[in-house]
């Protein structure tokens, strides 16, 4: 699959005392940005929940390669890596305003039922999509 | 009542690249502080909410008179300051290692039901308990 | 002045247990859009602080009518009330999806030297900015 | 080496609408510990920096095994597992209140000079104390 750009500005609270955003705050904008990438592909990540079902992070590597400073639009490329049973990986890049990849990070998320704290598969209309979309 | 006392030592994560822990994480220290107030006094605030009734915030005042510095620890003052109806004020004082008062606040929690959303009165054994504390 | 709009979509990980927008949050929301409106007038607030001057929250007062919910997009309205000497005093209003006000804010910034920890007047570029501002 | 014990109260405001701890929050929590085994060893972080170096993060990689919850004791062991030229692997292990594995994680931070930006040996106090440490 190709992959879904997003952008980010980076906020003053997202800084730290280094004057570089906080490492913490790049899980938060792959969790956003992966969220637009279903959102893109017709899935709604809120109507997943509705159906009892979460999508927990289980897994996260990321590579800080230079910092992100306040105020800069940060671009996002997320793809969706594989998706094989319950496990979706997601890759992503970030790049800053002059071209530089910043970061890189894949990161595991796994379909559980929110009741049982199990592993499920997702919904079929959601694992169709996500299949047809990697072969693409 | 006399304030209960709880300290915090900030983190690297609270501050921002003005060097200062960023303002809004007082919120986030005083919501802790007004929990251990609770534990202090045999209110477990995770049994309300298993009781199906949620605390949120409905007003803040917050004045900024002094930054707190990373690795600071510093001290938070709390008392409850009225309890009328579903609502329980809280004021706070948070003093710095040399002893001045940096931050000065008055919160609101108002109590509702989770399911309805709607204002409600704490269980029986809470508000006594709260009445209890605040005439001494 | 009319008031300056931006949005903003809540995150995941805004949320807390209660399924709201967790309140420290709007302070977060509510920065970003006061260096918006600042962008909006040509000031752009990275330099200030490359000038030497950082302009810290010294007071907030935030009402919280309804909750934010995941996933949902405010939109933020924010005008400068007053500006006088050091301190500059934003007003916001958050709306929801369905057009309801969920919070209210006032919150004052003071202009301060980043070396010597004191208040000072901001350049004559930016008060001249603001007072005209402040006029229409 | 040994490892580090130190513990954590999970916040209201670490979780999210899901009921957990956030995942971002792990980073937070591991990069306190990591200073506080520092503090330790008799190596204050602050001090680092007002001599000009820095430590941040270049590598992260966590695995997220069962939920943290909210008011939950958990524990976070930390060790260092190698240091060489620039660079400091630290091992966590979380453990929560039932004794169960929860989290495990490799954080890779780096010396950096501040004002360059390029890695740099630790101060020689600091890589005599790692070294000795290491070994034991």
């Amino acid at each position: 699959m190709k992959s879904f750009q997003t952008t980010y500005r980076v906020t003053y609270s997202d800084t730290d005392q280094m004057g570089f955003m906080h490492h913490s705050n790049y899980l938060k904008c792959y969790e956003t940005a992966r969220w637009e990438l279903f959102r893109s592909i017709g899935i709604a990540y809120p109507e997943i929940e509705y159906e009892g079902i979460i999508l927990p992070v289980i897994n996260t590597s990321l590579k800080f390669i230079k910092p992100a400073f306040y105020d800069q639009k940060i671009i996002i490329n997320t793809r969706i890596k594989s998706f094989k049973g319950a496990r979706i990986v997601f890759e992503y890049q970030t790049i800053n305003e002059t071209g530089e990849i910043i970061n890189e990070a894949q990161i595991t998320v796994a379909c559980v039922k929110k009741i049982t704290g199990k592993a499920c598969f997702p919904p079929k209309k959601i694992s169709d999509t996500l299949k047809e979309l990697i072969d693409k």
